[in-house]
């Protein structure tokens, strides 16, 4: 069957949310089940053992075939996105990280300098590293070589829903990488994430596109169903473009057959 | 329920599928099986009853659940395109007339001028008269006038796999018109099928993209699942694009509350 | 010298300036000026005699170098049209006449059927036809076998700014069309202008974008400008694109040769 | 008048020339000459004094206005390019260097890191440094936190001619950024040029596009002119893109006021 690896995990969805900006937990559960996806990432504020009311780690555990994926969301050095995931690992069992290092609160791209260092040391401490990045080629392949089990490009702006706007640097990510490349960030509709997959992308990350929804657990259902339609098409062979009309109908002689 | 409607007819499938440039007619049907499209595209030239061996009549109406919708390709005049379709209700049964005049066999873009005029008198004839057209606001409007039950404006040339190069022309027909909006030749992948879709489009018309994929039914299936993904995301309040990154994880004293 | 041939008349300006939305019939004129435009369109309704302060056939012509293109603006029939074109000639002495019909005050599309309708009667009546029309192969090859002189496809709506959002379409036109197509609507700045001369149009016509800039004289001169530029890269020969990076830069032993 | 600083220098033209890929080096030299333009990268290995038919240094430097940028193409680490930049500073004695480091010569993709290190030890040695670096808003950042006169920021892969595939993250840092933003690598036509000037960058670099034109020369002076009327653009201000079509003529009664 085509299932996603990563690491040593197997996941048969290839959608992944995130569960911040929803307007409520509830609805964010919701969400999560409705999309059928096996991984959910999850900032380490949100482990809140002393006020329940917070704390996302209890209700999201209890959901049957979800991985937690803690995220260093708020770090914005190495140092602190390693001290954050040593934390989130205590606290959730997980052995995932998502090294998210974004110094500046206004637009939250990545730093490939701190980002590329902290995956290094979280790799050889054992954790399985997914860095959110951007699309970059060079710090791609840097990461897959320090052991990073999966790269995570931005697809645009955090939260922007601009989509796929790096796309021609991903498509040379993907041709070039040997671990899976998640497109994180930026989607706006199903669409997009369609694209992702046809393109060849292994996964994508979601989570604004369905928390601002108007619906969100539908909006999840048609992200899960578009992940799917997207990989489905990728392994049927789409066609190639092409600047020329070719016709799909006879045009000769339109009633001569009849006649 | 989420139905299409077109003249009396009620649809639950949102995807049309067209028959032409299939490797051969049992791929095609076996598309057309697992697409569960309820309506297909037949050239006149294709009711041939004749020489059995090219018929798709017989094969097509053999599928349940399965409405036809003969069309007029090969002519180029409003005169050939009336004439066919009067042949084509005979043969067929169907009142369902798609037509498609393109006097240029390179491109086969539609000619507005004939299309109005033989739409308009197929209308007065009772035919459910859906006009394949330029992405074109204003002769949208006029066949809608002239009594189309349906306009169906290109994405791109056929067969180029373009996708919905005409978008922002479609998005002021899909705006302003009071019956469906299908958008018809040039879609390449069921991303663009989706995004057709979550654009407001009411249903698409696909036929390259099928027959010509590397595995057609497969393909079909993911159309399918992109187009009810696609419209379940329009149902579901797509998010608003924005120049601006808005955090979805929090962004201060990322340790603070674990402190 | 590369000009620009339409009719009997030859301009060494591509570009052409629409008058309408200035902020004073002063500021248009300084704009038109600094354009160095040799071809200016202008709303029948502003030839007004009666209330000269209103008038801009007296200011334009005065302009060394300039001719006028009156527009029937406004016009929703042919019959409208037709009408509003022999008072334009009549008023003006100009043998042009940009066809503008748009039944719909909200977009100004142009309706395709009324618009083929005047043009073929205007060019019998020896006018130099020249119609604003969607960005549609078939009608603009029609267009020409009616005896027009030049075909005006929209890149998008009018004073939407959208650009070239019928690239793919222009260049069908382009490809097929033996009288000057010239892009009319929807650019919004001078790249857009420069793009189009590359795409291989003839000329390309300005209103809203020169009128509502920061400063109209000096934007302009910037259309001018890019037009120029495009033009003279079409000329050049314009490198094909790639999805594979060539190297500009020698690759091997960077510092071989100076060891 | 608006000029270009980088550094302590001055710049009238906006436009920099790189000189790999021209059929000959006369053939480059007049594109030089017809470009206008005062800044021009040379790869380390054309300084050649030992054989002088491929010497570049001469040439170029006998050229009245010209200031040369040494660039370490070829160096795929930080320590490899700081070594050709010493020696290009004492074979050129230009002080700038173009920092490039791409160790993969399919794509010639910057690297992040090694960029970063190298332009961090050449800022200290008080080299005007003008590193090439992917689209990356944080790194742009640490860059001009580090001491680079300038960021050199990729619109698509060297040599490809997709232009400016990412152009939403060049906005993101032409926003931010407090040093001159100069697009580099990837821009096909001059419109695209143009386009990169209207965004708000302060100047591009274009190679391929000039080297690799059917006439050179008269591509180069194509792009000088385009960049000039991007820049014009820019400081004129451009309208608002908008959704919904605004008249720029007069729609009521159109004979109104001739009657």
């Amino acid at each position: 069957m085509d299932s996603l690896h990563i690491g040593s995990y197997t996941f048969s969805s290839r959608l992944i949310l995130g569960t911040g900006k929803f307007s409520s937990s509830s609805v964010m559960l919701e969400a999560v089940k409705a999309s059928g996806t096996q991984l959910v990432t999850v900032a380490l504020r949100r482990f809140n053992r002393e006020q329940p009311g917070d704390d996302l780690f209890t209700p999201l555990t209890s959901i049957p075939g979800i991985t937690l994926m803690p995220n260093t969301s708020g770090a914005s050095t190495a140092a602190e996105a390693v001290q954050a995931a040593r934390i989130a690992r205590e606290l959730s069992g997980s052995p995932f990280i998502k090294v998210e290092i974004h110094p500046n609160p206004q637009h939250l791209m990545p730093d490939p300098i701190e980002t590329y260092e902290a995956s290094k040391i979280l790799a050889k401490e054992g954790f399985l590293v997914m860095p959110y990045i951007p699309a970059d080629p060079v710090l791609a392949k840097r990461l897959e070589e320090a052991g990073c089990v999966s790269v995570m490009p931005l697809g645009s702006a955090i939260g922007s829903g601009q989509g796929l706007a790096t796309a021609e640097m991903l498509k040379i990510i993907i041709r070039e990488s040997a671990i899976p490349v998640i497109v994180d960030a930026g989607l706006r509709s199903p669409s997009e994430a369609a694209l992702a997959m046809e393109m060849g992308c292994d996964a994508v990350l979601v989570n604004s596109a369905v928390a601002v929804a108007g619906n969100p657990p539908v909006m999840a259902e048609a992200f899960a169903e578009a992940v799917a339609a997207g990989r489905k098409a990728f392994a049927a062979g789409i066609m190639e473009k092409s600047g020329i009309a070719v016709a799909t109908s006879p045009l000769t002689s339109f009633l001569g057959t009849e006649a």
